[in-house]
C-alpha cells in the first residue's frame, strides 16, 4: 500500500541538484515548471481532500487555488498554461513551505480518514506519481535548450554488450479479457476510471519482438533514409517531420559527423545498445513500416503482460532516485522490458472503453475529456514509479509528441486470413 | 456494374448551374475548386491507366503530371494543395477538353481491357464518385462565404411533419465479422484496402438510435447551453469551439432572433425536421454527452448494417441530380437512414484492421498515409452516390472538419457488466 | 484636362488577354482581384458622385456597397479584403455591366456638373489610374505563381546596349519649397492632400545617380554575396530575407545555373541592361550600403525633378497598352529616368508635411490614415499612366514589399560637414 | 565624467527586491530577464574592452560569449533572443560573479587607459546606463503578468494638485542646427552616432504644450469613445488595436467599474494627476488628433530642449533609486518636462540624418542597423539616468511598442501657409 509521506518525498527528493532558477523553466506549453508539479501536486491534496474534509481548515494561500489549478473546469477559473513559466511568485522557498503545510495538515486527515475518502487518496497518490514523471520528462526537455547545460547525473559507465538477435514471441490471440477489473476501494487494486470495464476483445494471432528498438538499429534506420522516405510514413507525420526537419530522434544531434545526445548524464555520443528514446508516434510507426512489422495494439500487449509472472514486473527498469534514466537493453533472451524502460507507443487510439463510465465529481475530468487524437502507450518507463504500473495501465500522448520516454516495440499479425 | 461514361457524365451533371468563375473557388486548404475535382479525377485515368496501358498514349498536357497529382508522393512532386485557387489557367474550357480527351481514349483502352486491369478501372469510377460528393461539398464552402450567393436549386417545398419518438433498436453483440470479404476482383465486389482483411470483433450488447438528430432536437442543445458547458466536450473540442466561437453547426446563423442555415436552396430558416447537418465529430461528441448516450463504434454500426434487407439501402436518400441536398427525416418506425442522408459520425478512430495491407504501388497512398487522428464516419449521405456505399465502407475525417455532410445517431451499451 | 471615357476605357483595356478566370485571382492579402479593381472603381463614382449628386438615382446593386468598399470606414462595413478572391459572384459579365450602367449614369451628370464637384470627379479619374497600375502589379504577382502560365504580351526584341558610366549630377542643396502649392481647384493642378501644403526644407548638397541600378550591376551584388552579408542590412531587412529565402529580386529564378525572371513576356533570362525592378526597400537599402552610397531623400529626388525640363517628362516611359512593362536603360547621358521606367524608393517616411490638413468627408482616409510603417517612392513606373505623375507626387509602400514596378536610384551626400 | 564604478553598481542597486526567480523572467522577446541585462552589460565590457586591449586577460567563461551577445553579427553567432529566458545556467550566483570578475579586470585597465580608448569606455557606461532603464520596464512587463505580485516600492503618498490649464510655448522656427556636434573624444561630449552630425532643418513656427498629457485628460478621451472611433487612428493601428482589444494604456485595468493600473506600487486606482504612460505610438497619434492638435517633429523638440535653461534637464524627473516611477505632474507655468518624467513620442521616423555615418566595427551595429520602421522619442523618463539624457538624444521604438514609459506631448503648426 502507497504511503503518503514516501511518495511525497519521492517528489521532492527528484529536484535534487536543481537551483530555483532550474525549477522556473518552462521551455514549451506541453511542460511545467518543477516548481509548478511541487505546487500543484499539493494543490490536488488541499483541494480535493483538505478543504472538503479537514474541520477548520485554513487554505495555505487563497491565490493558490487558480494559480495551480491544472484543468478542473469544474473547480473554476485557472492560471493561463502557457504562463506558468513567468510565475517567479510564489518563489521556490514558499512552495517549499507550501507543500510542509499541507503534509502537516494531511497528517491529522490521514489520522482518521474515514474510508469513503481513501480513493481519493489513492487517486492522489497516483496522480502525484504521475507528474513525478513528469518533472523529470520536463526539465530534460528545458535543459536541453541550455546550449552548455550540464546534465543531473554523474556519467555512470554503461555496460556495453551486443544483442546478437532478439527475436519474437507468438501469441494465440482469441477472445481475451481487457481492462482492469471493478475496483473494490483498495487502494491495492487501484485504477484509472479509462482503464475499465473490464471487457472481451477478440485478438487474431499475433507476435510480439522480445525487446525494445535499439539505437542501432535506428542508426540503421537513419542510414537507411529512414527520415527521407515519404513511403514509409504517414501523411501528418511526414509533413511534421519536414517542417520540423527531424532528422534523428529529440535530443539527438550531429557534431563532426558522428550522433550525439543529450541526456541526464550530459552530452555525449550515442550509446548503440540502448534503447531508442523520444521517439514519436510518427517515428514510431515509419520504423515498424521500414522493419516490415507493425505497431502492437493495446489490447495485443495488454494480452502478453498480463501472461507475464509476478517478477517480470519486479525486474522492470522503473524510476529510482540513483539508477534512473539510463535504459539499457537487456541480455536475456525472451520478451523482455514489457514493464519499465520505455513507454511502447502502441496502435491503438485513447478511446473509451465499451460500457466506460468517468469518474465522478471534478474527477470525472482527469481523463475522459481527453479522449481524441491521442495514442495508448503501455508498459512505463525508467522515469515511471513503479507502484504506478500494472499491465491495464494507459497512457496517452499525441502521435507529434517526443518529450516523454518513448520506445518502440515490434509487433506482427501472424495470419491475416480469418 | 459501373458505366464509366456514366460516372464521369454525372460528374459534370454536378457543375451545372456553375460558372467557369464559381469553378476557381477554393475557400480553405481543405477544400478543392471544381474545375480542380474535374481535373484531377480526369488525370486519375490517364496516369494509372493510360499513359502506362494504351500504347502509343500521348499526353493531353505534360503539365497536368503537377497540376492535377493530388498526393500521390510516388507519382512526383505536386502543385502546393493550399494554391490550387490560383489555377486560373487551365481555363474551365481546356479542362473540358481534357476531360473529352481522356473519355475518348479510355474508350479505345476498354474496348481490349484486360482482366487484370479491371480493378484500377473499378478504383477509377469510385474514386470519380468521392470527388463528385466533394465537388457538392466544397462549393458550398465556397458559396456560403459569398454573403451575397444564392443557392444552385430551387427552393422546393418540404414535406413538415413531426417525429414524436423514434426510439433505439436493440442488438445482441457477440463475436461478428467485420470488413470486407476478399476481393475476388469484379467490380460488384469492389471495397478499399481499407475495408479488408474481413476479421473477427467482438461487439458487447448495443442498442442504435432508429433515427438520426434532428434540428429541432439540436436546437434544444443550443437552448440548454450546449455550446456554453464545458462539462460536455472533449478539452480539444472545447478549446477549439471557444477559439472558432462555434455557437451552431456550420452554414446556421442568427437573424432577428432566429436561426437560418444557408444549403443549397440559398438561406432561409432552419427546418425542424431534417436531420442536423454540418456537424463536427466534437460536437457530435459533446451533443451524446448531453444525451446521456454515446457515439456507435464502427463495428456496432457495421453489425447492424449488415443485418438489414437489400432494400434499406435502395431506399437511402443519396446524391441524385435532381433530390440531392435535401435531407429529410423520415415518418416509418424502425431503423433509419443507416444508408444515405447523412454520414454518421463513429466512435472509432481510423486505424488499420488486423492484417491490413494496403493496395500495392502509388495507389498504396490511397488510405493508409491518413490512418491517424482521423475518426470514421459510415452510411454514406445524400451527396454521396449510391454505387459507392456498401456496409463496410470507411470514410474518415478529422474532429474538427464539419463541411461534410455529417450527422450524428445516438448509441447506448446495454449491459456494462462484462 | 483628364476625359472621363478616356480613363474608363484604358482600364478595360489593360484587361485583354484575362479570361474570367484569371480576373478572379487573388495571390496574396496585398493584391486584389482584376474583376475588383473593375468594380471598386465604379463604385467610388457611384458612392461620391452619383448617389449624392445624382437626382432620383438608382444604385445598381445594393450588396456592392458592402462588397466593393476598399477601407472607408465612414462608407461603413465591408467585405474582408483578404476574401476579395472568393467572390466569383458577381460573375465578369455583371460587372462589366455594373460599369456601363455608372458610365451612362456619369454622362448625364457630367452634362451639368457643377464646379464644386469637379474635385471629386478629378479625385476619382486618378483614383482609377493608381488602379490601373495594381492591376497590372496584382495580375503579374498572380500569374507568377501558375508554374505553367505563359506571358500577357510578346517577347518583343529587347535592344541591347551596353551602359558603360553613367555617373551621378550634383545639386546645391539649400532651402527649397517642397510640395503641392495650393489646390486651385482645376484638375490640371491636381494633387493628393498629402503632397500639401507647399513647405521648406533644407538640403545639404547631394548628388544623384544619373541611371537607375541595373540587372548587370545586381547579378553582382548577387555575386559578390550581396544576400549572405548581414552587415549590408537593415537589421529587420535580413531577419525577412532569411525567413523568406530572398536570393534574388520577386520573380527571379534559377535555372540550369543561370538567372530567370518572370515577366509579362513569359518566362526568360534576366535582360542585364534592363533597370533592376520588384525589389523591396530592405534590398535596395542594402545595394546602396554595398555601393558606397545611399538612397535619396523625397526632398532631393523632388528638387533635382522640379529642375528638369518638361520634356523630362513626356519622355518617361509610361503605361501604354503597346509599350508596356518593358522598361529598358537610356543611352543617353545625365539624369535620366526620373520620371517614369521605375518606381524609385527614397530614404523618408511616408509622414505627413507640416501643416498638413486631410480631406474632408470620407476622403479623408484616402491618404492619411496610412502615414506609419511604409516609406516614400517617386517618379512613377512603366505601369504607371503618365497623367498621373507629377514631381510632387508621393507613393508609399511598406519596406517588405516586392510586387510593384520598384528600383533604386543612388544617392550622396556632398558634403557632410555642415 | 562617468565613473565606471557607479554607473556599475547603480546596475545592481535596481535588482534589490528582485529574487533570482524574478531575474529569470522574460515575459515576451521584446523584453528580456534581469539577468542577462546584468551579464551582457558586463559581456560588453569584456568583449570590447578586455579581450582586445588586457594583455593575458582570461574569458570568465568561453560560453558567455554566445550566450550574451544580443545582436552584434560581427561578434558572432548568438543564443536566441526569445529564449533567454529558458537561461537557469549560469544561475544569479554566477553572473554576480562574472561581474565581479570583470570589475576588477577593469581596474587594471583603467588604471593605463589609453586615450584612444576612452570612447570605448564611455559607450560602455552609456549602453549600461541603456540597460538599468530596460531592467525596469522589462520587470514591470514580466511582474505585471502575475496576477497576484505586488509592487517593488512602498505605495508612498502622491501629492495631488489639480491642474488648471497647461497652454502651449510657441517657437518661430526658421533653419535651425539640429544634432550633436561632431564628438571631440571626452566623455562629456558624448553622443551615438546617430545623434550625428549636426544638421541644419528648417521648422514652420510651431507651438509645444507646456505639459505631458495627463491621466486625467486620457480617461476623458477614453469616456468619448477614443478607442471605439475608427477616424481618429492610422490605420494599421486601428487595426492593431481592435485585435488587441487596447481599451486603456498597458498595465491599466477595470474592476467593478473604476480603473486601475499596475505600477511599481503594485495595482491601484489610476492617479489622475499624473502623466499618462505606456501609449504606444498608434495611441499618442490618435490622442493628438482627437484633441486636435500634432505630435511634435524631432527637430521642433530639439530646438525647444536647446533653448532651455540648463537647469531644465536638472530640474527632470530622471532615474534615482529612491524616487524612481513615479512620475508627477508638475504645478509651474511655462514648458515643463522637457527633460525626464516620460519619453516623448515625436512624429518622426528614425532614419539617419544627412551625412551620417556610422560608428567603425561592431559598434556600427549600435543604432544603424535598427534604422526603419520605428519612431524617434526623445527627452529621457523617470526610469532614465540623468547622465544618459542630452538635447540630441533619440531614442526609438516601433509604433506598436507600450513597455517603455513613453508618454505623449502635443504640438501645433502655427501657420500653415507658406
Amino acid at each position: 500500500m502507497l504511503n503518503y509521506r514516501s511518495v511525497r518525498e519521492q517528489t521532492l527528493a527528484l529536484t535534487k541538484g536543481l537551483s530555483a532558477e532550474d525549477m522556473m523553466l518552462q521551455s514549451m506549453a506541453d511542460a511545467s515548471p518543477s516548481k509548478w508539479h511541487l505546487a500543484h501536486t499539493t494543490w490536488f491534496f488541499e483541494t480535493f481532500l483538505l478543504q472538503p474534509h479537514l474541520p477548520g481548515y485554513q487554505v495555505f494561500n487563497p491565490h493558490f487555488r487558480y494559480l495551480f489549478n491544472s484543468y478542473y473546469d469544474a473547480v473554476g477559473e485557472r492560471h493561463p498554461r502557457p504562463q506558468r513559466g513567468l510565475l517567479s511568485r510564489p518563489g521556490l522557498n514558499e512552495v517549499i513551505d507550501y507543500r510542509r503545510y499541507v503534509d502537516e495538515k494531511m497528517d491529522e486527515l490521514l489520522a482518521t480518514l474515514p474510508t469513503s475518502l481513501k480513493p481519493v487518496l489513492t487517486i492522489g497518490l497516483h496522480h502525484e506519481m504521475q507528474h513525478q514523471e513528469l518533472i523529470l520528462t520536463d526539465i530534460k526537455h528545458a535543459l536541453s535548450l541550455n546550449p552548455y547545460a550540464e546534465g543531473l547525473t554523474s556519467a555512470s559507465a554503461v555496460k556495453r554488450h551486443s544483442v546478437t538477435d532478439h527475436g519474437y514471441t507468438e501469441f494465440d490471440g482469441g477472445l481475451v479479457d481487457i481492462g482492469h477489473a471493478a475496483d473494490n476501494g483498495s487502494d491495492d487494486n487501484f485504477a484509472y476510471d479509462c482503464e475499465r470495464p473490464q471487457h472481451q476483445v477478440y485478438n487474431a494471432p499475433f507476435a510480439l519482438a522480445n525487446q525494445l528498438v535499439s539505437n542501432r538499429q535506428w542508426l540503421q534506420f537513419i542510414k537507411d533514409g529512414g527520415y527521407q522516405r515519404p513511403e514509409l510514413w504517414l501523411s501528418e507525420g511526414w509533413a511534421l517531420s519536414q517542417q520540423e526537419q527531424w532528422q534523428a530522434p529529440l535530443y539527438w544531434f550531429k557534431k563532426d559527423n558522428q550522433w550525439y545526445q543529450f541526456s541526464f548524464r550530459g552530452r555525449h555520443p550515442v550509446i548503440l545498445d540502448e534503447p531508442v528514446c523520444h521517439v514519436s508516434y510518427y517515428e514510431a510507426d515509419a520504423y515498424a513500416r521500414y522493419a516490415g512489422a507493425r505497431l502492437p495494439t493495446e489490447a495485443e500487449w495488454e494480452q502478453a503482460a498480463t501472461a507475464q509472472p509476478a517478477k517480470a514486473k519486479a525486474q522492470g527498469q522503473f524510476l529510482t532516485v540513483d539508477t534512473a534514466h539510463h535504459p539499457a537493453m537487456p541480455v536475456q533472451s525472451g520478451l523482455q522490458q514489457l514493464f519499465g524502460t520505455l513507454w511502447e507507443w502502441t496502435h491503438s487510439a485513447f478511446l473509451p472503453y465499451p460500457g466506460f463510465t468517468p469518474a465522478q465529481g471534478a474527477l470525472a475530468e482527469y481523463n475522459s475529456k481527453f479522449m481524441i487524437n491521442q495514442m495508448v502507450l503501455r508498459g512505463g518507463s525508467c522515469a515511471t514509479p513503479a507502484a504506478q504500473i500494472r499491465s491495464s495501465y494507459r497512457n496517452f500522448f499525441h502521435p507529434y509528441q517526443r518529450w516523454q520516454f518513448s520506445g518502440v516495440r515490434l509487433a506482427m499479425t501472424l495470419d491475416n486470413e480469418v
